[in-house]
């Protein structure tokens, strides 16, 4: 058998949310990449809700965007009801969300990729992982497929999502596969495994999903979407598409007794499963536990799309077996009747620690082998987008000889992101909440084309025309804050009448009428800058402090064990973590500040343990 | 763990061509019907080239519509480019042939079955067959899934197509599953076997799918769909999507060397394949072994939809290695850099002679099972959907206790289909050709309506809106063959002078201005008519005689043991295939005038051998 070889720059594995973003970027790196995935008809497929965005998510979905990144646009053109959640909170919490046509936001995805210069989508399953020893340290080299066909690299991005030894639970029922309906990749865990990498293994689980004809819909509430839906991306100038409205019932105390009933039959409670699943997504069998004082709990029946009748039940993820499931529905208002088309279950699924990359989604162990996604503990379309968009632009750059890209806690929530993956580990699948960003207040989902558009720009990350687009949204800016700062009335600067939150854009435009010309957008940048200028500025003050912290780089080769002088648990951690900076060792859980002082010491050379 | 079971009149397996039809039939007749299938997001897949119809199964779709199938409509909703083949043969050859949006093809369909009343679409893999006997003989009650559940009938479908132990090869790489990307169905081969069914292997191929992209077209040819391009369904009023032209490429003898220089590696030559594939849709080495002294094969390049970049390569369907079919196309003028996105591959699997079944479709082993499509031996989207048509109405039929429909050879392509099946069994992958017809000139693919709608209403089978579109076109044939009936031209009757073939419709409707309400459909049924009138009087005596033959019914119990008069050889023929009339009986290979006198004489009673 002559042996099959292609060539590449990147290869990236698995055409996840994660992976599309990671192949799209290296290749508009001008790397020349190639995207392998077991089957193309599942292509940024979304195997849980056909939802983007969301609370912390969708500034996410705002920064990839920025960034150049694919999420935003996709779900922009096949979005079926956009909504901008937590409306009524500060601008910090404003997080966009759109309930998407599942089928054609995958189709949408697939199309770009297909569309993409230095790209080649194909169908592959990639058995396994090759590396070869260099300078004593092991680089991979490329993967083999199967049926023995090897493409070679020297970057590969690893996105396998939940599918690395992966068991389907429905109550007693057990089935290998990462996906209703799909199988299961053993060959990558047996790769990481040989090739020296901690394995460990969450949950997670979907709801069934029912046929929209079998529901009484009289005995729903109604959901509509906004009535001026707001794009995800900043390049979008028009949502063109119909809006669907949801429905909204509720679990009761029935529901909840039949559920207490079987839980000895419930995979997370017998003990078949023993791996941890999201606790912030639980499923329902999990809520009636740990809320038991709840009587009810909220369902959103979600339509999956324009064309077909799958309705998607948001809340009551399971692995209940199928006939409490049948039983379940029976007691929900509005779906007795329900005809269920695909039951909930839950998979469980290796996963790598995350502690074991560097903040660039590089392995610390395998010199150009890249993590992104599900594989790295996460869970959600838009943490594994963002991952996969930076190891993509990482893999390209590290193949140009320039330095990686890493966002600051104090830039990104994929900043956070990464920052918490890498610094902190992962114990249970990690979702990305507002809480988690320090500075929520600057990383609003309004911004994040200010926070990181020219940066993407001078990493040539992105076309002029976005830049463009940015560039002209600062100048309305920029005039918008000369007329405020600069016209009175009745002796009051408008900039501090706009400071005032009984204020609105409205009335300061009546005074000074040219500001009419600025366009919505701008308008909300300057309110939010004006007003929360004061809090903005002490979070500032934070972020230098870091930021000095931050340039204080710890070399990849530093050698932690020559710590003598600290103590034992410090050591240990700041050995596993091996953090490139010292405000990262700061962040490490168990890291106290005398540990700092310590630490600088050490580097400082003030100790002799300068790097090895 | 508490059973699951589930109730419903008619179950069908597998949501394929044949499935949907069956279950949307089945459902039709007021069948409480279940439709299980592997994979929700794989219902009505097109497993190899994304088109409908062509020759002989151009005139299977209008047969399928005519009885209020859904295939034809789904193929108008979703076509993007539409041909008459053979426009310039005579009419019984013209044959329409549309390339689908594969996708797009999927979802409508899918969602039609999502809209049937009386019809469950559920996600499930069917692991055994359930049976009880019943006075002797073995009947269906149902079926069990993975995961245990039951799903109870007494009537089953089964259309699992190329799915049952089913292998995959390319090269010497084998891996088990039905289709790329997808797996395999042991469990149903398991319980055929048990049941005593005889299973046989055959195999069938695919070409590679590449990137729009990546094509030449520079050196290809056009080839636009008609200017006016011609429905499939009776019921489709206009044809709405925008057309995509194909292009047109040739192997040429470099290629020819390269894959014979390979052929030792071809599973089909290796010897690692030993079932038949189709003869008359080979793949590429086949062509090269076969057709030597060709010097060039024609490729089409199909594009598989509007919003995908995957283009289906028609004509080199092959499971030569991957190394080879990457050297292939670099020898193809035109595809020289094309990017394959899915490699070809041959599939080997199990089907059931069909000789083991009844007209019905019902199997003779197990009262209540049904088999349509792929699983009876035979290739193709529309024979699998005519199948699964016939199938699931008489699975409905019988459950109301009516009588089977059968579908006479001079009445449909269909009927030849399944006769040719039940009665000569297959000894190659099965496909409709125009020369299997007898009667080809009545089974035309503009008359299918008026040969089959009737027939359809009476039994139930379609809703009067269809039968008054019929009624109306009648209404008009009726009008035209009276004024051509009685208008005269210098001195000639107009029906004569349509009746020439240098005459054309314009001419009468100058000569009859009257004839210009006509429509264009119409129009063409009173030419034809008119013009063959001769020759469908000629085949209709045939047809009379064929009738009185198939009018002496052989009863299902008929003892074909007992005919010891008869030469050992016929008798175990008609054992194997169980005639259930003398003139099937007579259309069996091998079986002689002699041997059909001798068995009239059986059945009249004349020998004492009446049925057991
Ligand atoms: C049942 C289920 C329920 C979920 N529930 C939720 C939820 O409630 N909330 C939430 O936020 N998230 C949920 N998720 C998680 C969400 O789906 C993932 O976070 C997200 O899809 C991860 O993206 P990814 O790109 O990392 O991986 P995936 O989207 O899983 O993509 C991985 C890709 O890699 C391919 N692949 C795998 N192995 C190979 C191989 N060997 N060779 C080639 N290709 C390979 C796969 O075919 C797939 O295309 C759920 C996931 C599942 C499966
Ligand atoms: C590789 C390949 C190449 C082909 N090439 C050609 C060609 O060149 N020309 C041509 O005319 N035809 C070709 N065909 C054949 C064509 O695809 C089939 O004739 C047609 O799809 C048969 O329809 P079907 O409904 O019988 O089966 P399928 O379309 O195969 O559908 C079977 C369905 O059953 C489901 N199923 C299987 N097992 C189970 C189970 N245990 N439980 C539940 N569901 C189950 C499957 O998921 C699938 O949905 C090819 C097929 C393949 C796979």
């Amino acid at each position: 058998m002559s042996e099959c070889r292609y060539q590449y720059d990147v290869i990236v594995v698995g055409a996840g949310h994660a992976g599309t973003e990671a192949a799209m970027a290296a290749a508009r790196l001008g790397a020349k990449t190639a995207l392998l995935t077991t089957n193309l008809d599942t292509v940024a497929q979304m195997s849980c809700n056909p939802a983007i965005g969301g609370i912390a998510k969708g500034q996410i979905v705002r920064e990839i965007d920025a960034m150049g990144g694919i999420m935003g646009q996709a779900i922009d053109a096949t979005g079926i009801q956009f909504r901008l959640l937590n409306r009524r909170k500060g601008p910090a919490m404003h997080s966009p969300r759109a309930q998407a046509d599942k089928k054609a936001y995958q189709w949408w995805v697939k199309l770009a990729v297909e569309d993409q210069a230095n790209l080649d989508l194909r169908q592959e399953i990639v058995s396994d992982l090759l590396t070869e020893e260099v300078d004593g340290k092991q680089r991979i080299i490329g993967v083999s497929v199967h049926g023995g066909a090897i493409y070679r690299a020297s970057r590969v991005v690893l996105t396998t999502g939940t599918f690395l030894s992966a068991i389907m639970h429905t109550g007693e029922t057990k089935t290998p596969g990462g996906r209703g309906g799909e199988g299961t990749s053993s060959g990558i865990s047996s790769a990481l495994n040989r090739l020296g990498f901690r394995l460990d293994r969450f949950k997670t689980g979907t709801p069934a999903r029912i046929n929209f004809n079998s529901i009484d819909f009289e005995q729903t509430e109604l959901q509509p979407g906004d009535d001026e839906p707001q794009a995800f991306s900043y390049l979008t100038e028009k949502l063109n598409l119909e809006q669907m409205p949801c429905h909204i019932t509720y679990t009761n105390d029935k529901v909840h007794d039949l559920i207490r009933a079987n839980l000895n039959r419930a995979p997370m409670y017998s003990g078949q499963i023993d791996s941890r699943g999201p606790r912030y997504c639980p499923s329902i069998e999990d809520k009636v536990v740990r809320f038991a004082d709840k009587d009810r709990h909220q369902l959103f029946l979600e339509p999956e799309g324009f064309n077909t009748r799958e309705v998607y039940v948001n809340g009551i993820s399971t692995s209940l077996p199928r006939d409490v499931q049948d039983e379940m529905f029976k007691l929900i208002p509005g779906l007795e009747n329900a005809q269920i088309m695909r039951y909930g279950y839950a998979v469980e699924y290796d996963f790598c620690p995350p502690d074991q990359l560097w903040p660039s989604l590089q392995t610390k162990e395998i010199t150009g082998l890249y993590f992104a996604g599900q594989i790295n503990g996460t869970t959600g379309y838009e943490e594994a987008a963002a991952q996969g968009l930076m190891a993509g632009i990482n893999a390209a750059l590290e193949g140009r000889g320039e330095d990686p890209l890493v966002l600051g806690r104090e830039q990104a929530y994929i900043g956070v992101l990464i920052d918490d993956l890498v610094t902190t580990g992962v114990d249970e699948p990690y979702r990305m909440f507002t809480s988690r960003a320090e500075h929520r207040l600057m990383l609003r989902q309004d911004n994040a084309d200010r926070r990181l558009t020219p940066l993407a720009y001078d990493r040539g990350l992105i076309p002029p025309h976005r830049r463009e687009v940015l560039t002209q949204k600062m100048q309305q800016i920029d005039t918008a804050m000369e007329i405020l700062g600069s016209t009175r009335h009745q002796g009051n600067l408008l900039a501090n009448i706009l400071k005032r939150n009984d204020s609105s854009w409205e009335q300061v435009c009546e005074l000074a009428p040219s500001l009419q010309e600025i366009t919505a957008e701008a308008a909300l940048q300057v309110t939010y800058d004006i007003r929360y200028e004061g809090y903005i500025a002490r979070q500032q003050v934070e972020v230098e402090r870091q930021k000095r912290l931050s340039h204080k780089r710890i070399p990849e080769t530093f050698d932690f064990t020559r710590l003598t002088q600290m103590r034992n648990e410090a050591r240990e951690k700041l050995c596993q973590i091996r953090p490139t900076s010292v405000a990262q060792a700061e962040r490490i859980s168990g890291i106290t500040p005398s540990d700092i002082a310590l630490l600088l010491v050490y580097l400082d050379g003030r100790m002799g343990s300068k790097s090895s």
